[in-house]
């Protein structure tokens, strides 16, 4: 929308890196509608509406990948608006050798295609790369029995990459979705190739025994496989993500569960106490129980108190152990096992 | 079915604005009998009858989009019965530039259809707008791992918001649903150029090096991809309160977790109270126990009494300590590491 | 099985009542055979076998949808074995006024049939609408932010309304698959309209400028887009229903947390109660203080004791408000507002 | 594999039951060699590896469900080892009258592929029969509002119930594919039709008017729609297993609560005994108070202690009746309300 | 990546394993480059860039399954890089005698290429075997009714088998895809029939009344359904770890509610004896109540007492038992049952 509808007076701009099949680079600022004229473009192609776009017009590939603007041509690859995208590091360390490389017979336009694609999903593996190790780690001390209760720090930090997680799913899905929608037109892999149709020369001499669209949908099969292992890769990650917090669920319940027994022995504990306490209490009370004059009575009544709280402790802790073991049929187990078996003959048949 | 089944004698009337490409608009009633004959359509293509529709009758393509009703000529745009519906606004800011704009030299029927596809898209994307925020400062405060128990009126509100972005991602796949239709067949596509058929002279002026239903396929696909953002970005939504809820879940059992903690350390403690104070209250019994002379007796009990509690109430929480440590195998979280680093050379492989 | 399968000497006779384009309605008893050889349909074309269909057959439609079993030509509609199951309203009422209406040119056959359609999409409508009120009451009271338990027999009757709702969404489903599979093939839609090849002078005369195969075409889709529209209310309200057991579970799990706070901190004031109260027990011992005589010693011991336990409860108190707020990271939230911005922009590129 | 790679001089035999269309039984053993010879069939197409298959092989029908295993010529019907598998109840009552039924004309293999194709639908639905009325009767146990827990003996079999209802989804999925495999191609359905290729007198006789291929599509898109119908209600099923899960978990989170609050408000009791019997534990202390002569006190003081601990209760009780009811805005419902009328008005449009 | 760019110099080899038809087997290192030579492939088709492909270039099949790399041939199957993958065992027992078996006429490379699909889906066999027994077991035991909190020790062990059944999932529909990309598409299954292209002498011999694609397509069908019930089985073992997990929490929660109402009815007996004893409490108090001297009294206070808090617990836990059963309307059963049967009678209708 920005680079469509300009201000009157203000022309469009594109600041242009250039890298030519022999390894120079150069880098220049040329008018839009200069650009669209030199490459016989129309203004409308040069739009990059779409955060990830892969099209042919008049023999150039216009490809945007997010911050990635380009152009190929047979005779050289133009990258857009490069500044301030970090962009910078790949577009002079690692990008002129892979257009320069020789290690397929491959007109230029393979070169600077599969060096784009190969970078874009780079990008997506790094961001993987970068989320996975937080979040197993923070799974790993999330999911640790010992733990009472949950960091809830760690948890906020969990939330924030599983939304980056789904973020890259969707990156992912959209790139695939791009590719795939080439893969199934022969037509516009056949666009692709574009030194097919414009350097009949090149084109004999490096197609000995090459048909250059299968090529080029090997390229992008490649590419198509490398994204969907990546997404395979995620959607494990999510997977465990929700294993993870069933797991933690299960922990915290667990925790809760023995600390409520504990809690309900005390209460018994207490309970007892406060019963044969009352004996005491009654016997403190400044009325005449006509036993006051005998020494025996003391000990009789402290040691009835403290016994009898004992042995009603001990009666409820017992009944509490017996309360909670219902008793259940035993034979189920066996139903688990046989099943197994079965499976087992069943997908070992042949 | 309001339109169309009338009671009889009463003549079914449209509120009509109509728009040439020169920007000229007028507004009038016409009756609907009228109107088809006009434009040479039935009646029935006029009948509206489905929430999102697009087809082309008869040289004219006949759009809603909601409460957008519209009817596209390669002369004029008519928006029909457009009153109370809000679109006051669109229709006399946005509308008319849109339809006058000579940004390309493509017929009118384009302006006139991507004016509406956008107004379309717009509204899909206002509708997230307001949503999104809501669900996200909702959603921040109650992941918020400080809170203890989680607002109550918040969670009501999110509880329309998610029913509101269930409504918008039904829109968003009727509408997505309705593009998919045309652009899976070509022959509606060539339909919807009307130019191509009605006026051949506009026609060969306006396709130097354009093919009309290429740049056609091209607007619905641009409106479609827009509407799978769309789509996504309210997919993630979903996905992130389903995380948060999760967390939230967590947080609660945390927080919970670690009062039952305190409060059974405080159920010790006064277990421990009531056992040592039964001593006191035995001898405060109206009961000789030949101790009473005795000075020191009374520090030595008494101090019995305070040291005993407090001991047993150590060996308690100490107890509880260990009881909430399970020892486990310590060598797990290395196959974790190790499973991280393998898939990483499997996706990193070429 | 029961129409088919008939114990040898009872001849299976259809109960039918016969609708005629004029508006005339008949009923009758037949024997299955005689009503074959009359319309030349065999046996087997009469089984109704499965509980949704629509197939054509030697110039008749053939319909099943649940309990209607009707059978279209060009010249009538039967509708069988219509007693006794609740059609008779539809029947008398609703049926007669829509074979006659003269709202559109085309052929009996395709009156009869959006007519039957029609009424199977009301059927569907009236079910949905028959749970769709309810289930919204009920989660509206469930989700009742100020309830601390849920009514359980609420919660019974939303479950016995989420099966018929999981039951209305299959017959929807295969609603729209019967449908689909039709519409999937031009051949079977040319045999619906049965008209243009049994009557040429009719067809001739109603297909002045309307292709037959389309309407039928369209009059299908437009049932079709219905029962989609069906079946996104439903699923959206399946969603509804998942999403407020979530905000039930949320808001039961705070109220847990609340009451447990509260719960805590009174168990803190008993212990406080507890250890002070010990003092008092042990001057209450009938052991010899030395401190009985002097007065101030009563003041001041308990005074010791109230004020002790007050100060004791007052320091947990402040240890508990501190315990469950754990410090965090503040510069989280930003992220996700950041998010939010990103997104914005990248929705709103063109 | 057993059957096909036998110890080097154990003959491969087959146990066969021969029907033939007259209604003969015969039972015999065979070599699977001669058998191969007889019906000019080679060794591999009778190995039966899938437990699922159907395939038509020069001129014979091989199909193996699960425990059955049979060929279909056109002359007769052969079940192969068919013991110990409990087939015989079927093979000796249900088999044969289906076999020489007359009530259509087609020929012996229809017959024969009908019976075996309903045999196996008869048993996924009693599969079903057995697995549903007892998950419906655990559920409907289970989700009773009145129990307090869940009886996990219960619990334990509907986990064994829900084990088997994956299992028999598995099934019905597998039985429908490999029909669906068969009804997408023409070409296999055609080969089904045995007589049509080995039987021209018959074939022209029984085809009066019947298109073979068309009869033997009728006959597995038959068995296709009755395997549907069983994979909804399993997948019903499965929902309502699913939705009384969450009920069950409400049931037992809101009785949690209920207990909870009463635990609480018993809590706060103790709390104000034990707060008002401080001060008769002061006065219990053998330190002299100065009031102990005066009657009056006696009352006075324990008049206050009950009083103030029944005040007290009573304003920690309403205190807790206020904290857990938070004002929410209450025109929240009116939202759901319209929103409900809304999709009635969007539903019902035509 | 590292076998396609070394360091300058280093020369890329590979240790090949050879096996002829007559079961001869040599081991030799070679050149890439001569490798490619002598089979005339190209360099970039011994990249092995994917974990799982299956290709034919060239009349030689190019297999990778993970560990494994293979070149098939007409004349020999050559593994490639086999050291320390763990493929000796197979390699060296199992491999020659398929390689050499007769048991059916089709040439060598459909042997090779049957034991290495085979070796694959064993080994995906394997791993589903390993980890199936382990999460059978601790589910067994997870679910176990007695427990009142969950082995957390076991719960880490069930975390990791689920992450490696993820990874299995993902394994098993990669190897499944890239069959069915095989099987979609009949020119490819042709390019894998090598010895029809390359030896006719032999391909006639062979093919007597075998169709040598047909055989292809049978064998890459037949694993790709040996496959699929892999991922089956795989499928319904993760339904049965969520359906535990839900049994899982249900079991616990019922402990909590019974320990709960435990602890509720303690409490209530804690507070009535707190209730009365305050009445103890105050006859304790060295205040005078006139009551002092009468023997009586302190049997008939005494009594009061214990006798008062008897009563008033009784009240409670009644009050409590009336309290956790509400009112449930009936007649809800029914309605069930008869869902049930409605939904029996519609299955089993023909």
């Amino acid at each position: 929308r920005m680079t469509e509808a300009p201000l009157s007076g203000v022309v469009p701009m594109f600041v242009v890196m250039k890298f030519d099949p022999e390894g120079n680079v150069t880098t220049f600022e040329k008018k839009k509608t200069e650009l669209c004229q030199e490459l016989s473009l129309q203004a409308r192609d040069l739009r990059f509406q779409h955060s990830t776009s892969l099209t042919a017009r008049n023999n150039c590939i216009i490809i945007r990948m997010e911050s990635l603007k380009a152009i190929v041509t047979p005779q050289c690859l133009l990258v857009l608006d490069f500044r301030g995208m970090g962009l910078e590091r790949w577009l002079v360390l690692e990008l002129p050798p892979q257009l320069t490389s020789q290690t397929h017979s491959l007109p230029f336009e393979f070169r600077a295609l599969e060096a784009i694609l190969q970078y874009k999903v780079n990008t997506l593996q790094a961001k993987l790369n970068e989320v996975e190790p937080i979040i197993l780690d923070i799974l790993e001390s999330l999911v640790d029995p010992k733990i009472l209760s949950a960091d809830r720090s760690k948890l906020h930090i969990l939330l924030q990459n599983s939304k980056s997680l789904s973020e890259l799913e969707t990156d992912i899905k959209v790139f695939k979705d791009s590719l795939l929608k080439i893969l199934d037109e022969d037509e516009i892999i056949e666009e692709l190739c574009l030194t097919k149709w414009t350097d009949p020369r090149v084109f004999e001499e490096s197609s000995l025994g090459i048909d250059h669209a299968e090529e080029m949908e090997l390229l992008l099969e490649n590419c198509y496989m490398q994204a969907e292992e990546l997404g395979n890769n995620a959607r494990e990650l999510k997977d465990l993500i929700d294993d993870s917090e069933s797991v933690i669920f299960i922990n915290l319940d667990s925790h809760r569960n023995v600390m409520m027994r504990l809690s309900l022995q005390l209460t018994m504990g207490t309970f007892s106490l406060s019963l044969f306490g009352l004996i005491g209490v009654a016997f403190g009370m400044n009325l005449e129980s006509s036993f006051e004059e005998d020494t025996r009575v003391f000990w009789l009544v402290t040691g009835f108190m403290f016994l009898g709280s004992g042995l009603i402790w001990r009666r409820l802790l017992s009944f509490l152990g017996r309360h909670l073991e219902p008793s259940v049929p035993p034979p189920i187990p066996p139903v688990w096992k046989r099943n197994l078996k079965a499976s087992d003959a069943k997908a070992g048949i042949r």
